[in-house]
């Protein structure tokens, strides 16, 4: 029995509200039950040094967490002058998981940016921000189809994140903090519309764990993430592909 | 006439949502029109080592940003690695706003750390967050006196901020960023329920202003605190004092 | 009755050295009583990036202390690797001030930099960095008047800045750091040749104050910017203005 | 073809040398290739704060690279005053994969630290470390029991790492930097003696990869690792377990 | 012939000003010509902690430079946030200078902080500040003996510093920022009032010099240094020793 | 005696090994005893921004350490975010020591980096960075004739360096950590092929040194020098200067 009640190839409630920042190209607040994301998409005509003239845009994210959205507070990174290596390390999954799918070339001398901050942290925190990331730069995206500067969305797939854990020796799909701290083993995903792996990331926490295991998490995970793509397209008045 | 239309001695649209987050001991996200502040306020049993032995507990408060909350994005303080001297000097004020009004006695071997984050930023963040952080503060210390640690909530009196500035040669009340960007003079004001002072800041934009002019700006000041103060009031479901 | 033996009106003995910096280009030793401050200025043929082809110039301000100016001796900034919340806003306080009556299209192209280091603390530091700029700004763009690059001094008015508190309940001016450790309330004028108002700073300590204690403050803080412009007029060999 | 003409399952010469430093209570440098890391394990007899009085002792890893360990050279992180997200995630990733097989109870009181640092780089550096880490904590470990500190060596499993990845779409084991930097995708795989799994960590570089796919890599990894772990035994002078 | 018109092993004009800080438990301004140095000492009644319980106290010293203390404005140590590698050099050559004439065992339970702060630089700021740092040091010493805290002054000898060079291939005594830019060679000698070395460093600064150049720059110094610590004799109120 | 049973001029055993490196232009491991240093030379064809122009090119080192190159573990930098003033001490020595023998007018346009990392460390570190450096920094230039970018090489002299001490009142040459730690004074000579001094750096550990003392310690450092400086030539494959 997991303590949220659900069954284990259940989400939690998701939401994803696109839009909901005023002066962001393109937005999302993601919800996965009581984690909240605030995804937002900004677009830049300037690229980094160490990409100019190279014929290829960018995509990349930040991430943070404000210091009280978790149950106990934890320092606020720009007073203590550095971002952890947890910070670092989703920051960079984000970006990766992003610019999988994207067109790189058509958006050449362009930066996406988008930013990740969670303003409440129950649990997958980084997977709601690659979930409600892919919808910000998704509108950020067409925003600039409808500006005239790109002819048609650049995106070559779509992607959401998922992860899985073994809690109590079973299988289970999105867990939420309790289930996180106490899962012997724990496994993001990032995996694509037409059913790619961009990303796995599966940790022991405790004791190894078997081939077995690990293949009985990623069909739970091939599941959450068609779920969540479904919402993605909905949210986005897409249709799902033919 | 104003660029939103208001009259000159009318606030914006103020809503104050107390309990907002799910995990702080006390919080509120302030909206003053579209600038969107999320309040938190947490309790350590612990006070930092100048206050040790001092007889005295502390409230502090930190300020932050997101990198969107503006039209156009600014670096993340945490990735930059310093906060700025406007970040620096924002949550000093607040922190010495909300000690003004606070029994620090009462609270002694208790801090009390506000967590002032900008979700999004049209103008007056600073006097948003002081008035949200006020009901994050009473949320928090209400809670203390309902668990039995304290016996009564240690507040003095009531405080809440507000801009006034000079905008096309007249005095208005709540300068939104339209006008703040252009306001030929700016101040702030930190004003308590009884009508007292504890913070006035005023600075010259372009020309020195006159004592005429500054009186007139303090005038308006008080007749928006004294709306701010009520909805506090009515959010927290106080009375008025007597 | 003051610490001092001086009446509430009085400045403390004030001296301004102009020409103390063999290098800079303008320089001033600004002394109220024991607080000294070390100013000077510096010209840059050059602007920040996000000033250039703006059609302005700029003035800032750098603030520092000697580790033992203080009674206690302070952690040095530079081995601290930052400066403190209370540095930048006083640096930033001083650039304002100066830019205030400045007329930066006069010097595009420029940047005048005026360094203030505080050689020995008692109370009123930022006020005699302030009252020490002008001077040192001044004797900068004389020179550069001098030396053909400039017509006329660019300077639009004269700028002052001086504390005044409330001391035992009685409104002060000038406060020393027995003063200043003391006071209920505490706040910087700073304040132009012609009478007007460039920035004020009113912070309550302990208790809020009223807005008749604050237009005592006000009141005093006129009389003695009054005396502190006279006295730079004198080191300047200026008459006063018609 | 592979670049280096090895067959797809076959790993590079693997040399580990056992008390490589004079110091270090356990050493290994750990060459896999080109690829060389210097591992040295520290006893403290101190732990972090977090951790005192948990019954728990503690085994981290850090991370660095010699700026010239690479064909270009890479800046000094300590010139530039932090580490990349690259070396925490690395240095990260090092430390759970040695706790994954430390009975943490049975060192409680002591920290264990491993310092991997890349003398050359070819690819492979964070799996050469994870190799070599091991067997510099078992050595440290061997040790403590010799002084009679402990009576066993805690270790509860063997660990070994080892990078896959699609090269030209045929999935190749054990990559150096030319097929690293050309690869489609790229998985590491931290892998225990008796067959567990402890990390897992794949990314695809340009196009989403398949299950299958990824079932091969992982098919190759764990032939990879089962040798390397053939050669941690002998260089410690162990029998493989019955 | 020098730029300064002195003989080759003529001291600029040298003023040691005692006492010139109102704080300090001693200090004193010291001038080799232009330059200008404030030496401040502080006694603090607290170890560093790898010091404690070792029955040594310890003399340390900070250097500092003013940003417009030079002909070109140089950035503030404390904006740029870190100190260079130039003033930890001479910070640390302070204080194991003024460590190798202190009895540390007499002052066991103390720290003694000597801040040297250049006011004006025209060469030679490093050796103006052991000089000064010297008698800072001993005034603060000579209070702690009338406080009833020491006995006697616990300084086993008299330390003073200064530069040689050769110049236009001759040695020259106590060189000057001109003389310094424009020396083949340069070196500083620490020397005591009986005649030993502290510290010599020497370095060439366009080709290598001789032993002979050397020796001849050696014997300059030991006249240089008789006279400066003739002078911090006669500042201190002291006879020559017997 | 000496701990390690050397005469009093004796060095430790000498190796140098040219070509350490597979990536670098040019590279030496130095090992004096159980001091090992690799020494790595990377050719840039860019100037740091305050020589472009200037018809000059540079040399320049930086130094490093491994965590447990010493006995005792120390702090990683890249860690701790900053270099120590002993580090930045040392680098900047080396630099010096390897522009003082280089012709910077026939590298301009190029920066040579010289990456010193200390993968041992058993005193005499930094004289042992200075002797590889010098290998590293002759193989570099060699390849630059070799590609034909250079005419010749561009060294006007050799440059090697070793520390001499006086340990138990006995001048020797040379000195390992144990020694090191126990000398009354330690003074390091960089010195050329053709006997010129390219830096003296001596310092009293405990008391004031003699003339005398000093000049017998520079007689050692002669002889070992010279050594040193025929050992480079061996392994460089060049003959003695005639």
């Amino acid at each position: 029995m997991r303590p949220s009640a659900r069954s284990p190839d259940q989400l939690r409630t998701i939401q994803l509200q696109p839009g909901y920042s005023k002066y962001a190209e393109g937005s999302c607040l993601a919800c996965f039950g009581d984690t909240q994301v605030l995804c937002a998409a900004t677009v830049e005509q300037r690229l980094p040094a160490w990409l100019r003239d190279s014929g290829r845009g960018w995509v990349t994210a930040e991430y943070g967490m404000l210091p009280r959205a978790t149950t106990q507070r934890t320092d606020r990174e720009a007073a203590r002058g550095r971002q952890t290596g947890r910070t670092l390390e989703i920051q960079r999954l984000i970006g990766r998981s992003l610019r999988a799918v994207t067109d790189l070339k058509a958006i050449c001398d362009m930066q996406i940016r988008v930013d990740c901050d969670v303003l409440q942290a129950d649990g997958g925190t980084r997977t709601a921000a690659i979930t409600g990331a892919y919808v910000a730069l998704h509108l950020a995206l067409r925003r600039l189809v409808e500006l005239g500067l790109l002819e048609t969305i650049p995106l070559t797939d779509e992607v959401a994140a998922v992860s899985c854990g073994l809690y109590c020796g079973q299988p289970v799909l999105d867990l939420d903090y309790e289930e996180d701290s106490n899962a012997e083993a724990d496994a993001n995903f990032v995996l694509t519309g037409r059913g790619g792996i961009v990303e796995i990331q599966g940790t022991a926490e405790d004791a190894p764990f078997s081939e077995r295991q690990f293949l009985d998490l990623l069909a739970l995970a091939k599941k959450g993430a068609a779920d969540l793509i479904a919402i993605q397209r909905a949210v986005l008045g897409l249709d799902a592909p033919a």
